[in-house]
């Protein structure tokens, strides 16, 4: 399988190419508006890997040479960037590429952090799915992942990840390289128009981070 | 401790009047608008804690009467009657008082269920929290614990409740409580303004559930 993780150079993307490259045998394609930043990354993302005495396939290109030939495609990118990066890369995508969105959008006041559900699409994985050309399936997952979490390879990631999506293989094929992540457990969370519950866990996992001592780098357990 | 659980004949209350009744040893007042059934309820917990090993001090009485003297009231009561609920009782609540709300607004889709934040307050904890006398503080909590799971008490419960709310003094007396039920985990989420995301999480319960075959009665754990 061939991830490409556009806006990989950072957050989530960069922990989501660093447990791929180390568990399973996928190639990764970081992408970047920068090429040379992806390359670089990409470089430095092999090298951890090996010192955890992995061998990983992960190269970096720009977001549109990233996308050629990829079967799954990631944006790792701010929620105000999903339509802006899909359509800068549209012309690479094909029907038979799926595009995951991990995106949320959230506001900040005194007393922390709040889902900002999008009025017009009801969810950012919504706004990707409205965006990818017809026929291309627009997937969400690895919303409430701690970024930080997920780039410490030393750490066990023992939480889950909720996928929704309208496009039934598109979804298992995203709960499937989910759950090749060594303590990653995808769950379904049905259609689409079910994301907005999964999105506004994001907020509230960093509500309680910055509310309890001793709670970082939060993830969640459905038990 | 005398808990007042108002509309504590059925769903949450339920489960929560049997399982203060069997780990601690405070007073539970079961409240219903008819008291007849109140006291019908209040024998059959102690009937079924006894089953269990356990003695219980539970009493039935009329939501009115369950107010009288309590130290906490908890609203067990769809959200549309929070507003009603706490309306009729006012008269019977003093400033030494703590409000508990777990209720959630939802509305459902052919996906699933979806959280409705209340346009107006904000949250089905704030409008308990503006519908109190002022001085009372409305503290929200036990939203995302399934009732079929705490009123089934050979089921371990091992779950996190999230407690919400702008009175310190208050949210730490609802925690404790929490904190008193075994396998229940009280976390802070911090002020009332917080409260939308952690109610937002029941519906998501739902959906997984509905999604997952094998995964019933969910609660959520934040590790």
């Amino acid at each position: 399988m061939r991830i490409a993780i556009l806006g990989g150079t950072g957050d989530i993307g960069e922990g989501l190419a660093l447990r791929w490259g180390l568990d399973t045998d996928h190639k990764i394609i970081v992408g970047s508006r920068d090429p040379q930043k992806a390359r670089q990354h990409a470089t430095a993302y092999r090298e951890r890997i090996r010192e955890q005495g992995g061998e990983s396939d992960i190269a970096g290109a720009s977001n549109i040479d990233a996308v050629g030939g990829a079967d799954v495609v990631l944006l790792s990118v701010p929620p105000e960037y999903v339509l802006e990066t899909i359509e800068t890369v549209a012309g690479s995508l094909s029907e038979d590429m799926v595009v995951v969105s991990p995106a949320v959008s959230m506001s900040r006041d005194d007393s922390g952090f709040h889902y900002e559900q999008p009025e017009s699409s009801g969810s950012a994985t919504a706004i990707a799915e409205e965006a990818t050309p017809d026929g291309i399936p627009a997937v969400g997952a690895f919303h409430n992942i701690s970024a930080d979490r997920l780039t410490n390879l030393d750490t066990e990631l023992d939480v889950d990840t909720v996928v929704v999506g309208d496009g039934k293989e598109a979804k298992y094929l995203v709960k499937k390289l989910a759950d090749e992540i060594k303590g990653l457990r995808a769950i379904d969370g049905g259609d689409l128009a079910n994301a907005p519950e999964v999105e506004g866990v994001t907020p509230l996992l960093i509500n309680i981070a910055m509310n309890n001592e001793e709670m970082n780098h939060l993830g969640v357990r459905f038990q």
